[in-house]
């Protein structure tokens, strides 16, 4: 039964990956009906789109592709994954580490990609038949396995703007995955937080997390055998949802066939159940997931990070770097259990 | 001269501070004119406003006001200071501290106020006198150092978010302060950062920023005997603006009347610089000051962080947590260096 938080009272909570407190604001706790809409509905292009069939020459050539018919670049792919044709780094050249007087900089080396998840320009990841998300998962992994041969990569940075608001430039359904020469800070901060866990504890952080919600069930969305859908405790954005592996793993792309085809249902389920309670919002995920060239970790546990984007709550953060959350992570988890499937 | 960074070649640089890496996208870097604007033109208000003339009872009772005549929580006040309405944190109780199985909270204690800046409702801190913005300064300041007689209170965050695209619900001129019982994650950060650079240089970082962008001058935008304001070397957003004064000081709140009376000629400059380069861009900023139950540190320097949001370039780190940036720092200097004070 969801543990109701006495009024008027708000919470001061802390993240224990990252040690972060957010203030959980009960007093104005907000509904799904009190956010304002903009509902992420795509329609047939209206203009030219590079990552509908029939132009694949307008893109760098792909560099994976899933396709029953058709050669390179033509038409006929499932998934197809591209170079961003505006890439926000390069692969060619040396990183050449320099100092410049108290400042260190390198050259930007690296790749940006664009996993285009469908040719079928409206059909969104919730709408989507459940094997093609995974064959978008397969994307992301076989994507991975490929760039970390290369040395000189050191993090992989995979994620998803869905809609105009969450900073999607495009409307064609497509993720994009970023690898870096560097670990990024807030890699780094997680890292640092669940070694220290483990230093304390000689457990998983995310391990306990998983069994502590799965049997709680007050923050919990659903669960398979191999997946738990959670409402974090220290959320820090209304309906902020994780999708959480049952089993230990610090890599992502070390994950098999049968947890890949689950993710795939259960990704899908909580996106479908987003879109049912926010009326298709706006959204971000993240794969939060370990540097690649370091072996298998006992303390880090990859996982996804979903954060629907809900106009007229996100102000306070941008100018303090602080979150106040107006949505309890256990009536948010209520809604979404209750919603179906859509 | 500034120092033209070679085509094409994106470069990774990291913030001596926080160690957080950060693509400076020279290949596709971004004038001033190719951000789409959404100018915040403040008119007079169509409908009810709490920190207009003459509303001063429909605000809780004022805990700062400077007035020239009238009583307590009339009007003839220059600036005021009133609780939040409906703060996120609230001043009475206990912290009560608790864990729930691995988690831990405690209750949201603390203080939530706006400080109006002025009572002219379309008189943004660019357009005001400048005695006027070293008034608000001073209820700044007198406002933190009330405050911290409090020692539940260890951190008081003081922000402004200026414009709805930055976060502001009410338009009349104002800025918020949080006073928190703990020290967010993002000042921590810093903290450690400059504790970590100080043990290895027995310097301040801060310091040595400012005479090396003081003495190099590429992202020095300008300088008065007192401060500098320069765009930082590994700048998260085009335009991002920081003020930093001179002489060493960890906390903001121990800062004496000249040093204010500067400041304010500073930030009324500043804005004045921002808002015609970019015109009048919705904006925030934020003082960065040491946690105030701490003595004065060696290794910390107090300043202000401001950040135009422009929009259609603060995409990308929505999803990822990592920024990039299309206007390298060395360029917004120029721009803002020649733009004149209107």
């Amino acid at each position: 039964m969801p543990q109701r938080l006495s009024p008027k009272l708000p919470e001061l909570r802390k993240d224990p990956i990252t040690g972060r407190w957010v203030i959980i604001a009960t007093d104005r706790a907000r509904r799904p009906s009190d956010f304002s809409r903009e509902p992420v509905i795509i329609s047939e292009p209206t203009r030219f789109c590079p990552f509908c069939y029939g132009n694949e020459q307008k893109t760098p050539p792909e560099v994976l592709a899933y396709r029953v018919n058709g050669g390179s670049n033509q038409s006929g792919w499932s998934v197809r994954v591209v170079p961003n044709k505006f890439p926000a780094l390069g692969i060619e050249g040396e990183l050449n580490r320099q100092g410049e007087g108290l400042f260190d900089k390198m050259t930007g080396i690296g790749a940006h990609e664009v996993i285009v998840e469908t040719p079928e320009h409206t059909l969104t990841l919730a709408q989507m038949p459940e094997k093609q998300v995974e064959d978008v998962l397969w994307a992301y992994r076989e994507r991975m396995l490929d760039l970390k041969k290369d040395r000189r990569l050191r993090y992989i940075l995979l994620f998803k703007n869905h809609g105009e608001a969450a900073g999607a430039s495009l409307e064609h359904p497509h993720s994009q995955l970023i690898a870096l020469p560097v670990v990024p800070k807030r890699v780094k901060e997680e890292l640092e937080g669940t070694k220290h866990y483990y230093e304390f504890k000689e457990r998983c952080v995310y391990c306990d997390i998983v069994r502590q919600e799965s049997q709680a069930a007050v923050r919990l969305v659903m669960e398979t055998d191999r997946f738990v859908v959670i409402e974090p405790y220290a959320a820090r954005f209304p309906f902020e949802t994780w999708i959480v592996p049952k089993r230990h793993e610090s890599h992502f792309e070390e994950t098999g066939a049968p947890d890949l085809q689950n993710l795939a249902w259960v990704l899908r389920a909580a996106l479908r159940k987003l879109d049912k309670t926010l009326e298709r919002p706006p959204y971000n995920f993240v794969l939060h997931t370990s540097p690649v060239q370091e072996l298998a970790m006992p303390h880090y546990h990859w996982h996804i990070e979903i954060m629907p984007k809900l106009t007229k709550v996100a102000g306070f953060e941008w100018g303090s770097g602080f979150y106040i959350n107006p949505t309890p992570p256990e009536e948010s988890a209520q809604f979404l259990r209750e919603a179906g499937l859509g």
